[in-house]
């Protein structure tokens, strides 16, 4: 199912065309994945995750390409994200996540939660220590 | 502001004293922020919470302290917990995070949020070849 | 699946009948969707949720139908209800949204998430020129 | 701070008055708390959120007031509430909740965190054991 | 489908089939459902989850097995977690919660949701009577 | 507090200063809200997220601009994101948002918020027929 209707044809369009090529040469892979498939029910729209996703996602940065999908499936996990966290813990996996990083990231994501629930719970004032605006000037 | 109430002696109680020195010698450190003060109210509770605490984030493991805290940071951030975000970012910090790697975590978990948005928004089918499960045997 | 069980004949019950005729009349459709069929196991719970849904979503008001189920989708999928999307998604064309409106309303709902997640992120201080009450008097 | 600008004499306008009396009759008290000083803005919403607070919460039922306000702050920990954690703690207490059962929920409520984290990164099929409606009929 | 491998013979591994026993021992039932099933791809992890879930929820405490089990479906729901509503729900009930209390329930956290955004939404002051560290000394 | 620091003199760098710029012009305003000031910490960042703001808030499109900010609203309830409430509720204002309006969204996020729960809750197959994509051809 779904909110929005998946296109026969979509690289009808030279525009889903233009980036489902970016996609495929970025991936060095052929597949297109259904977020893209869908997506290209607007192709501007498509156009504006696609720039976002690939500077974050695909470009060398501080972060190693890991970690970057660890922490993105951390918050898809967080957000109750079904298709971003097969997607991404899926992506993470391709590049480079064993089994037994998997079950890390879950203790630490899970041990997050629970202490955050805490916090939530008990409302307390947060330390001046931790402030990094303390010392602006 | 809070919901339970502070003691002005915790460490006047055995378990919290033991949970407090082990603090300081696990952090190499006298200050003990907030959570643990105020969690001092139920010492089984508090001993629980710096029990998970310590085996995940002060333990060594497959990931690099820096790392885990920016995972930390990001569920945190996801759960919109004030206090977590706060002292996980100092920790992060104190653990070697810079500016710019900051700056990164924030993009990564911004974008994360904008695209699990999106997939909440247009609940597509999950490709088939991100299960994980699909050839076990 | 479901946690609560569909009963096979639920207008045997005189409340849960007068519901679903209000349901048909107000919305002019013999159609009755799950959310009443199953929420039919308890009258008492059914007569609330539809007075209420009734109440915002289907009496004339300030803002029209269309925006109104527009704020009822983005609210929805930052709360990952996969059942309240697709139903308000529907709703929403049934009145009149067009796909470019529904593109548009997902550029919106997941900027608005990008930058949530910043603010939380960041914990800035909220500016005093934000504040509704500051000149109350 | 606020969103919305409080009154100096909300109760000049009889509908406010009405809600007032209301709320000090049933809780046999005159403090009216910020919820109701600031809703005063809109009576009609006022109204509405008192009537559906005071049938949910002050209304004898199944559950005893004690165990429908600890659902109410667990509720509302999960949803990062700020302002209801405290209230809602404020008032189980009032009914009887003691600080070890006070840690008591924190403790249930934080591990039900935890395991929601953990099934939302694990996205397991649901056992159809769990299924209430699959022997309808 | 998953996002972890489900093991065909998961008791082949003496530390799984431990906790697998001590599950069928605690809840006297042969079934083992599945989210010990899949966890078995990291036993450590195993290990941790149930002893962590088995000391809250299935340890004599000072709240009953019912109220506990109705706590932790109100954080699921909240936390939209399906797998974790369909798990205890079915547990709320095994342990008699009766569809008039699942109704109640459900009145409890769908009102307690609707006034945390209203709370989130006008985001006023938090009275201070509510604070409960207001006189600690 | 913050978890970043804010600089004294951001337009000293002129990639700070060319957005300030942008949104001095945009807005027809000299006022910089605090979200800008310490965004400039990291002038990429700043560039990015003001450009995604700007495009989607303050260009002509298919929305009415108060209509936008009441959705950007609605998110930011739903993701407890304080700041953001406060600095769209304020723009929802400054655009012509009256508080009867505002006090409608805030039944309509309401209501949406009780519903989302419900449906978490009660956890019911979708209707075939909200799904756009079923006659895709």
């Amino acid at each position: 199912m779904s909110t929005v209707k998946r296109s026969n044809n979509p690289e009808d369009d030279p525009r889903v065309k233009a980036v489902f090529d970016d996609i495929r040469t970025t991936r060095g892979s052929d597949f297109i994945n259904n977020l893209w498939q869908y997506l290209a029910f607007n192709p501007p729209l498509l156009e504006e995750i696609w720039r976002d996703v690939k500077a974050v996602m695909a470009t060398p940065s501080l972060l190693d390409p890991k970690t970057k999908e660890m922490i993105y499936v951390a918050v898809s996990i967080a957000n109750a994200c079904s298709y971003c966290v097969h997607s991404h813990t899926a992506a993470a996996k391709a590049k480079g996540m064993t089994d037994a990083e998997h079950a890390e990231l879950l203790r630490i994501v899970t041990t997050a939660a629970r202490t955050n629930h805490l916090l939530n719970g008990i409302q307390i004032p947060i330390d001046t220590r931790f402030d990094a605006d303390a010392d602006a000037g």
